[in-house]
């Protein structure tokens, strides 16, 4: 009984199984940018350091990303991301030759899940730090320190841009393995 | 032969349809506790606020929460996603009635994984904030402002429960739309 569901469905669609697998193909193509991605943003990221080339009236002349936890959380998430994507690689070929696979697409759906969280606590909080660094906040007495330290500000507030560009990726990415769900092979 | 195959399905599998109507009422139970997480979360944000009974020798004398933008952010993003969560139960239960529903677990997958993006952007954005107002940056020269605004301060810390709460019940209903898709009804 199942079996003739099966072969109705296989039957009357062989497009489907053809799609599934493009859908494949362009999974493992937008892990491939993510990976970029979150490596270029931990590299941009922990490789900032500004020294002024002056002393200023504080004691402070030099500023690196590990002045601030926020920074090296940053780091360190999005370098596990970026090896998370790297070992997902694997299921996502696997998923290019099995276009039917089922159980493998729900873990992977609740990883990146779980990953999506973790990536967008990473750059959201780096971005509530970056927006203070150059915003500053008058009722809380914070000052803004892009005043005294500009490279070092440009640095932090690009490498954020990769990290977001992962976010989508990874919308994109749970969104596709629903549709592959949804569809029967 | 559309409806030849649901009738199939729906004679040849009463287990997997009435698992699949467990997981249906499991979800309706799930976005309730988020609204009512994100709902306390918002309100017990939006409500804060500390005069302090002395002068200090700043100028500033009162805390709310809308003195930083981050807070502001917080308490839109958890009202969006309260309004979300309250207007997703009607496909929650459409999903107990007709638990065969594909397209629109689809949806829901995708909106809820943008959904907690959006979450998980403003907690922890207003968690570093936090993190600041508690501890402070020697090197940036920010002061920790917890000393003066000691409630203010308890009250933005336990706001953030709620938001996390939600997080882990937005993973949990995309693992469950996953499950229930893999299955054939």
């Amino acid at each position: 009984m199942a079996g003739a569901v099966i072969e109705l469905g296989s039957g009357s669609s062989s497009s489907p199984g053809q799609a599934n697998r493009g859908v494949a193909v362009l999974d493992f193509i937008l892990r491939v940018v993510g990976i970029v991605a979150t490596l270029a943003s931990a590299i941009a990221m922990g490789t900032t350091n500004e020294s002024l080339p002056f002393f200023t009236q504080f004691i402070r002349f030099r500023a690196k990303y590990n002045d601030l936890p926020t920074f090296t959380f940053f780091v360190a998430a999005n370098s596990v991301v970026c090896a998370y994507l790297v070992l997902s690689l694997a299921l996502s070929v696997s998923h290019i030759m099995r276009s039917g696979a089922q159980k493998s697409r729900v873990v992977l759906i609740f990883l990146d899940a779980a990953m999506l969280a973790l990536l967008t606590a990473a750059a959201s909080a780096a971005a509530a730090i970056v927006y203070l660094a150059h915003k500053g906040n008058i009722r809380a007495n914070w000052f803004a320190i892009c005043q005294q330290f500009n490279s070092f500000c440009e640095r932090i507030s690009g490498s954020l841009i990769g990290s977001f560009g992962g976010i989508v990726v990874f919308i994109l990415l749970i969104l596709m393995s629903a549709v592959t769900l949804s569809r029967r092979p």
